[in-house]
């Protein structure tokens, strides 16, 4: 779209790494990788600025009269409508289009013209799609901002960067804590995204899941190349006193060829009462929804299940990210 | 959600007849047994306010800034569009989400905790979900208003409102009136709670049913119970010179296990100018909607069918619970 | 609905070939054949001003508090979000239903009462429906305006009219041009529609197609009628040269009985860089969407590629139509 100055988009580029001064202004969201440390605080700063705006009026008017279209080819009932209230909290506009699979637009059609078509009625495009790198290549040929909000086995950048500002707001530091990955860290893209925006700060990581779903070793490689300190374990105990934010993922049946490898592991990894009852005092239990057993419902009472507020973090973050890219923040 | 002071919400408490000076302000809204008749007049003058506004004005700006999220397990097109509207009127935003049942966010997850997912972005929820109940599950784990747009067999509280204040816009009053219900007594849940409203005034019910769709017993106690005149008939001349209200339903032919019980009563309680020639000069005929041969095309100029305007004032209705839930009106 | 004057709308008469003065407001959009060239020039100078109104502020707040509801009985993600974002770029709110075919709204009922319902909520309708003259009827029904967003075989007149913006746009005039429609020229509705509102301007016409797929009779002779120079040919080249506008439809696999007929003309008007050589240097290149591969993605460099601008006009127009039946502009 051309309105209110976006114009400036046209020459967006994707920067991984970009440095201190570089605004945000017309930038694509695609993947972790493109955040320098700077970039998280600045992110943070305007997330903290989205939470009290959020808290004290409820919405602002930052975004009046923009429009974003959200684009989902697989259903996400969750990130969708967080992306919505997001936009419609900063007072803009959303394109809401899911089924985007079945629909005509899409029948035949590459996903670059799909976006074209889409752009010319909007001033940021939100893209969920299940192909690795279809967000980028939305963003190659479009001229507004393309947000990333999951693409298949790919990344889901907002997902990591919520992660982020929950353990920001929980804990109010990063450096010298420990971070917990629990569960499936094998198929997660979430703990692989989050483990590499953790590298940015002083931040060791314990990694605790069944042999079969252990972080891929290039990941690990990866995180340990950045200096810090990994270590990998299958014994949740040995972590719960010493960790500062237990990060829990669920381990799905579907991930096992053999039922009894499952039925094995199935149990180890299941947050309740009496294992919060071994953790710190002022812990962080987060959980990237959905959830089936891997926390009790008894633990939601708890003031260290910071899981739904995690949620609500999610919509301050995008937010954040919204009126970024769009030049308002 | 927690902008624009409705932290006040978290002390929300469903108030069974709550007495005249409650304020609906974060209550919710699951069952016309909640209401007195004190909070139906309070419900009527603000939605008298809402015509009025509507009709001079078009939409005004009382919910600027506040966010509704309709998630809907079953599809009702009329019902969602009804919420949207009515939120949309007053200056709100809608997160409109179809086809809950088959969502990611479904799958596998409690309504609870899907219903504290969209809580976090959301100052008041409207659910439509099959299973009774789930509204009052969802009231439960929230702190936001809920607001039941039909629990399956349960109710449809909203529904029964504006059928109430249908009567009140066409005839002005309700103490001394004779209202008529006619076809399916059984199942309906929409004369259910209708006629349980219809207790707070000094209303004469004649239900008009095949013996096989007769009001149930123990609703028919309670409502005599109640202190109402109930007359059961299957015969709808004997009702119609002195019906006030016609409140007309569809006889659904899956109702029935032998196809030649339902060949006997169809058609004996079709509307058409015949029978509408027999009826009160300034009846009321209503109909909760959809039609399918019950009233004839020909009775749509006549100027007591109201099931058109019906639906309008459905629009005024769900305009006052809103604001007032969110402690605007 | 009844808000904001549109009472006025209650008069609405659909008048075909209307006199310069009458204003549009209240009026339906059915079919092409309701404008005279007044009303296309008019129409014109709005989407303009539009045009304008995006490119500078993005939104502009002319129908605030007017609400569209666009009932989807077909998908068509590609109209659907053009007027959707139409309407939000204008301060107004939409109510957007898709998969009407299977609701609860439209079971059992007629596509009359579901208008009558919808209305009761909207400002203007728009409607898309597989059947031939259900706009027309929606309309007869409903006092407010309806705009045909495509019904089946007939109309598809927002279409036709973005294609004329888009000439009148890319080529600042009608008079004296050459027009030459490729393809499927049998089956288009859009060549069909457009080629009719040419009529009103001194436009010279090429039909190019495949014997198959030639433009019917009655409307080739139609247009005739109307003063217009047709020339028809299967012959791409022999137009190339002098063409002014190019307008490229889709030849479907599905529309031959015989797949020996297709791979006949398949590939016999695919433009490529090396046929866009012998057009003319200002040419502009049309195409509805979605494209497959009539259109190779080499020429999408090409500044006579107008497709991706076309759908942009296309919002100015839908931004126009829906101010001027609301009788804003």
């Amino acid at each position: 779209m051309t309105g209110n100055g976006d114009k400036q988009a046209q020459a967006k580029t994707v920067r991984l790494g970009a440095p201190a001064d570089t605004s945000f202004r017309g930038r694509d969201i695609l993947s972790v990788k493109q955040f320098s440390r700077t970039d998280l605080e600045r992110i943070f700063l305007v997330a903290r600025n989205m939470r009290t705006a959020v808290e004290t009026v409820g919405s602002i008017d930052l975004l009046k009269g923009r429009l974003l279209t959200a684009a989902f080819y697989e259903p996400s009932t969750r990130t969708s409508s967080s992306f919505q209230a997001a936009m419609k909290r900063l007072g803009g506009e959303v394109i809401a289009l899911s089924g985007m699979a079945y629909s005509s637009v899409a029948k035949g059609e590459t996903l670059e013209d799909t976006m074209r078509t889409l752009e010319a009625y909007s001033d940021v495009l939100v893209l969920r799609h299940p192909e690795k790198g279809s967000a980028a290549r939305a963003a190659r040929v479009t001229r507004c901002p393309v947000i990333n909000a999951g693409d298949g086995p790919g990344e889901h950048p907002t997902q990591a960067l919520l992660d982020m500002f929950t353990i920001e707001q929980e804990l109010g530091r990063f450096d010298g804590i420990r971070v917990a990955m629990v569960g499936d860290l094998r198929y997660g893209r979430t703990v692989h995204s989050l483990s590499r925006l953790l590298t940015h700060f002083d931040v060791t990581l314990d990694l605790v899941s069944p042999e079969l779903l252990r972080m891929p070793a290039h990941i690990v490689q990866e995180l340990r190349d950045a200096g810090m300190t990994v270590n990998e374990t299958a014994d949740l105990e040995s972590v719960l006193p010493h960790a500062d934010v237990l990060y829990c993922t669920r381990v799905q049946k579907e991930r096992f060829e053999d039922p009894s490898d499952y039925a094995k592991v199935k149990g180890a990894y299941i947050f309740d009462p009496d294992v919060m009852g071994r953790a710190k005092a002022d812990a962080v239990l987060m959980h990237p929804f959905p959830r089936v057993d891997e926390i009790t419902p008894a633990v939601d009472s708890d003031p260290r299940a910071a899981y739904f507020r995690q949620i609500e973090y999610g919509l301050y973050v995008r937010m954040a990210l919204l009126a970024m890219v769009l030049g308002q923040a």
